[in-house]
């Protein structure tokens, strides 16, 4: 199928102009209500439509006893209902013209038994046969912040950006969508899709190299039967697009409950991490490293070399966190390199006393709590041709001994105004320890402003040195054909 | 030296019966008065006397012009003052009768030049003449949470436990001790010595291998030019209490940052990285490592084995997530069991519906909002044979989508009532992702009844498994001789 083909076929999924929710009733305990009051809480712009037998109506609006007996056009529908009656529903589905079908519903062939099996592939033939697409089933399904199509089971919904994440687990799924609402890690789509009966990873990474939408693309992957034509169809996509792979069921144990979890084979654990390198994209291990490195693709990916310039704490006092700061990017094969005579004196005439180091990293002494004094800190760093980019260890806990929340916040918003202006990127590493809400707040109003948090300096220079060892041809984004 | 006199040297720094702290002014704006604020917000319950000559008073007391102007007895002394007039105030400290001084003072040999390095060394050798003992220079110093000693730059403290931390660092001793706040990783002694010009490394070492308060020892050290013999010494503490070591400065900017950090040398990384191990000590290469390593062996210490079971969600829903735990799982090398006919049996009986997985990780499904089911689910494990500890992953994203918070805390009084009554320990995993404030509110009950909460599997696994590889005799726990 041309790119052009997958793109006109699955563009209902992501831009359907009505959805049906089979399930939703006017018991506000099943998870298809719950999945209604997510699409109108998140400000879906198409028809909702709630679909039970026993009728009735939720937040004013006709639950109807039928997909056929909703008097519009419906594109998509959500199927939270017992996986016996999946049959029947899908006929419905075709007598509608419905385009495509997200089963959330689970009791196929993830469950292991031939009767699951046999229900899944009846279900694929019946819908394929009649050009009806199904997404899942065992699966939480399609977010597309852009239009308010939230994640269907949680209602998570941030601000649309230009990540695509695309995954077997649903948990996951739901997962990054929070930590990103957190972090301020935008999604252009997040998908959800289950046992892959019929639109599969590879179905959705075609779809996704070509989305205009999509400009950095994230995946969870557990299967392993279509392993060397997924490796292929990366090697092509991390081309064009950065590609970060988490690859779940690796050891032993994991591959097992892999395999009952979507009655996929995880495959060989050897394969895949020398093939994900091989291909171009980025491994990674962890959640937190996956929403690390889509962090700095987002945020920095206009970093232009490994050299960094690093004020080792806001506030003063920090030696021990310049040394670990500087084993942490020795570590990652990051720079920390010596500054320019020019910027040393410029330097010492901004900032004085004992304590302050003037070296990198650096540590601004009783300077780093003065806004001014900061700005102008970071306005000789950004004039310094050996620094490529720049980190900030802010320790709220510290701060709060001299300065007020407020204070804190004139600080940071000396750094927001630095990454607006300047070229060089700007992380900011803040510490969780023991005053959390404060850091919660300090650290929102950061990433709001695109600045990219990380809670220490491993997790930061890690994620750079991912952005910087993958460098894929950002500027080259056009459509893929296959 | 033998421990004993070690013992009755060092014993006037951790349990002074008075304190006197020279540059407490009037000035709130300076470090010695907030230390001042500090000792008194924390309850100290010996005399504390600021000490400035231009006098006055603070919170109602009055402000003495010099050491030997106070009335009554001196233990100790902070000093925060310029250290061009440090040695004067030795002289009157040694006149006065005074045991140990703290110097936070920097400006002697970390600046590298011969001028501080002098003044160093001149004021050791009048202070060791006349038996006072000196922890510092450019240092934080002690603190000793069961007499209300806190942090005293910072004003940290916590409820006194049975962990040590040694330190060079004093920024790490800051941090650490506000991380331990939150996590309720409790202390005996915080000691952050600086310089180490007469006090060091060895002999806080050795005065915590015999200290009845210290069951456990953390260490922070750059320092190079003693490492066979801190080795040395750290061979043998190990085998009497658990020892985690952080090496700092072990790559070449770090190493070369340590230098100037507390003057003295890194030491070579490959030779500290092996020793350590060989040591039969712990090796973590971060604070983060530091503090979830020494919590588990606060809380877990009892820990029979590697055996793990694994509740993969509350709230159900997380096939995923019980994938990524068992890789994690696996690569931490602990394992996974299967579980008996007898415990799935008396588990089916317990929980049943869709989405419930009944094997090892656990999909508790909707069961799993329940505190009882989550009671009696626990109980079973308690009495399966396969298992020696249990990992429960919480995300109070997905749970507050179905449970209030007081709902979320009544699941959480279970586990609590578990790990109180049962012999197997009990983890706990919160993800951090959207919901900080409720997050932090349900891990600060857990973390208060001693329930170690760490923020991923990946980081519960790995301290779990650094506490069972490392397994030193716990109960002969012995002084020390040398």
């Amino acid at each position: 199928m041309s790119y052009e083909e997958k793109l006109n076929d699955l563009e209902p999924i992501f831009h359907p102009r009505s959805i049906a929710i089979a399930g939703a009733s006017e018991d506000s305990g099943k998870i298809g209500t719950k999945m209604f009051h997510n699409f109108v809480a998140a400000g879906f712009k198409g028809d909702i439509y709630p679909v039970n037998p026993r009728g009735g109506c939720i937040q004013g609006v006709k639950i109807y006893p039928s997909i056929k007996a909703i008097p519009g056009p419906v594109d998509y529908v959500i199927v939270a209902i017992p996986s016996a009656k999946v049959l029947d529903l899908i006929a419905d589905c075709v007598a509608k013209g419905v385009k495509a079908v997200q089963i959330f519903s689970a009791g196929f062939s993830e469950t292991g038994n031939e009767e699951g099996r046999r229900l899944e592939q009846e279900m694929v033939d019946r819908a394929r046969s009649a050009g009806l697409r199904i997404i899942g089933p065992n699966c939480v399904g399609i977010s597309c912040p852009a239009i308010g199509i939230p994640v269907p089971s949680t209602g998570g919904i941030g601000k649309p950006g230009s990540i695509a994440f695309l995954s077997q687990s649903g948990g996951h799924t739901e997962t990054l969508a929070d930590v990103g609402r957190s972090r301020e890690i935008r999604f252009s789509k997040l998908i959800s899709f289950g046992n892959g009966s019929d639109l599969n990873a590879l179905d959705f990474l075609t779809y996704l190299s070509g989305d205009p939408e999509t400009q950095i693309i994230g995946m969870y992957i557990e299967e392993g039967k279509n392993g060397r034509v997924i490796f292929e169809r990366i090697k092509r996509i991390a081309k064009l697009k950065p590609m970060v792979v988490w690859k779940g069921g690796e050891t032993g144990v994991g591959g097992e409950i892999a395999a009952s979890h979507t009655g996929a084979l995880a495959g060989s654990n050897v394969m895949w991490g020398a093939a994900i390198h091989q291909a171009g994209a980025v491994k990674v291990e962890s959640l937190d490293e996956l929403a690390d490195t889509l962090l700095a693709f987002q945020n920095i990916s206009g970093v232009r070399g490994n050299r960094a310039a690093i004020i080792s704490q806001l506030g003063g006092g920090a030696g021990g966190v310049a040394v670990s700061a500087a084993d942490v990017c020795s570590q990652h094969g990051l720079g920390i390199p010596r500054l320019g005579k020019k910027t040393r004196d410029r330097l010492s005439a901004v900032i004085r006393g004992a304590g302050t180091i003037l070296r990198n990293p650096f540590d601004l002494g009783l300077a780093g709590r003065l806004p001014n004094i900061l700005g102008e800190v970071l306005d000789i760093l950004d004039h310094e041709s050996h620094v490529d980019f720049i980190m900030v260890n802010e320790r709220i806990d510290f701060l709060r001994l001299f300065i007020s929340l407020s204070e804190i916040h004139a600080m940071n918003d000396v750094l927001i105004d630095f990454s607006r202006r300047s070229k060089k990127p700007l992380l900011v590493v803040s510490t969780p320890a023991s005053a959390d809400v404060e850091r919660v707040s300090a650290e929102r109003r950061l990433s709001e402003a695109q600045i990219a948090v990380y809670p220490s300096f491993h997790r930061a220079a890690g994620a750079i040195a991912k952005v910087l060892r993958s460098r894929p041809v950002l500027e080259v984004s056009q459509p893929q054909t296959n």
